[in-house]
């Protein structure tokens, strides 16, 4: 279609036989009408994608209060899941301790809902937020927001292995078991990856390049696997301590289950405002340019934009 | 960016002065250039998706069979988590009957793992497997499995209330019953959205056209909330029946963990070949210009595309 525009501009131009600035105008406004029409717009990604960008230029940004709402939206839903964690945990199952008892294991889910879904969450949802600032900024930012979910998981595994060490309890046996753990190593290699490929100059400008669209795909899928996890490790977590009681609907239940569908409907509203065209950072010229996507950290600076 | 090569685009033909073919054919090969350069190929989706829109016409497949060894792959894993899926059930779990026993619970997980993760996925899956077919041709199948998964989905939801009420065992109370019946319903609304707005006209074309990313958005969040449900469903299958022996890693305990691995790696399969740019449906000039995307059954034919 991009294509197809492309010989339409050159054979409007062909027709013509003109130079003149005020005719480039005219055909560009005709294209842009072209890439933007409804039919056009929704045919493939890459249309949608050239609609966003040109109608970020020409027009008022719609949609940016829509957007605000679904980042407030999606915050008050991973703070919410994070205290009602908390208080399952702290009222419902005795509180927080570390000295091997079922009170270390009641970290665990705590930091496993901050630290991979909700801090994992929010520091893939920075390059939406900050879409407008300096990209080596946002980077950092993402780096570093991705760090502190690394350390508070690994806080929360150590705390489930050491309640399980004290209680004899076998480890890796369950299917929430497996999940977390593949979720956990795949989570640090796609973070040294990450620092490897796009913070230092490890990879070449090519490779970087060709290792964006798979880091970006693998965080979220990292993060759909995180949720999932922490839903296998709710209905576990549940049978375990009130299987005679669960069917009752009793308040500890129930609780539980809505933490289960707050974390889906973050999962949900997080992949949306991810995959959203229209939220994609916008193209800079300038950044193009300079080819700042792929600049890592020791390339200088990226120039700051409005 | 796109924006930025068009005025190149432009600016070309305004030094040229020249409205010859040939000059025209050379400034498309330059734009193609540009826009299929490493750096300006990842910075934004909509880049990506014009380069792999280009590629398609003017270089060969690059990819075609990674493609299909990727969809082979898909299949293997889909199929094998319906083996797997009838074997717990068929083997240690007692077999299948419609009696209200524990025999018709069996079907449950049977019936949603081939209709609402399988056949769902596949559904999806054939926009990308015939993207060269008539695109009426391959909604009609889209919309049928659909049907099918459906169907099943209904068998395995009234197996199960149909078990609970002989055995008296509360409805709706778990997470994974809640985490099922949203998806089952959302599932409904979906197919029966899709069949109004895309087989019959009682969208307008522009409405038809605003849904689209909403519908291919909500499918594959379906897609990965039926996964996540059956995960939750094997978990709580194992303890209920096996909690005792479940952490002495007994076959059936891992042969169920196996099948949760299997309908992950099913899911994160399905989710590349869906959302991958180069593997969409090819823009098709004489589609386009008749609207085929929006065109619903009763609007007559649609061409065939080689």
């Amino acid at each position: 279609m991009v294509l197809s525009l492309l010989r339409r501009a050159d054979q409007k131009h062909t027709h013509t036989h003109a130079g003149k600035q005020t005719h480039t105008h005219t055909h560009l406004r005709d294209l842009r009408a072209d890439l933007c029409s409804p039919d056009s717009r929704t045919s493939s990604a890459n249309q949608s994608g050239a609609c966003s960008a040109i109608m970020d230029e020409s027009g008022p940004r719609h949609g940016r209060s829509a957007f605000v709402g679904l980042v407030g939206a999606s915050q008050v839903l991973g703070l919410a899941s994070v205290v009602v964690t908390g208080v399952w945990m702290g009222h419902y199952r005795g509180g927080f301790a570390w000295n091997g008892s079922s009170q270390e294991f009641n970290l665990h889910p705590l930091c496993m809902v901050l630290g991979l879904v909700f801090l994992h969450g929010d520091a893939i949802l920075v390059y939406r937020v900050f879409r407008n600032e300096a990209k080596r900024n946002v980077k950092l930012l993402h780096g570093i927001i991705h760090l502190l979910a690394l350390i508070l998981s690994i806080i929360g595994f150590v705390a489930v292995f050491d309640f399980h060490r004290a209680a004899k309890i076998p480890d890796m046996y369950s299917l929430h078991s497996w999940c977390g753990m593949t979720t956990l190593v795949l989570f640090c290699i796609q973070w040294v990856m990450g620092l490897m490929f796009f913070l230092f100059p490890v990879a070449s400008a090519w490779l970087r390049a060709a290792y964006l669209p798979v880091h970006v795909f693998c965080g979220l899928v990292l993060l759909v696997m995180a949720i999932g996890t922490s839903l296998l490790g709710i209905t576990e977590k549940l049978l375990f301590s009130i299987m005679s009681t669960y069917p009752q609907f009793t308040s500890e239940g129930v609780l539980a289950n809505v933490l289960g569908i707050l974390l889906v409907c973050f999962g949900v509203l997080l992949g949306y405002l991810i995959t959203r065209e229209e939220y994609r950072r916008p193209p800079n010229p300038e950044e193009e340019s300079l080819s700042v996507h792929f600049k890592t950290l020791t390339e200088g600076g990226s120039p700051a934009t409005p």
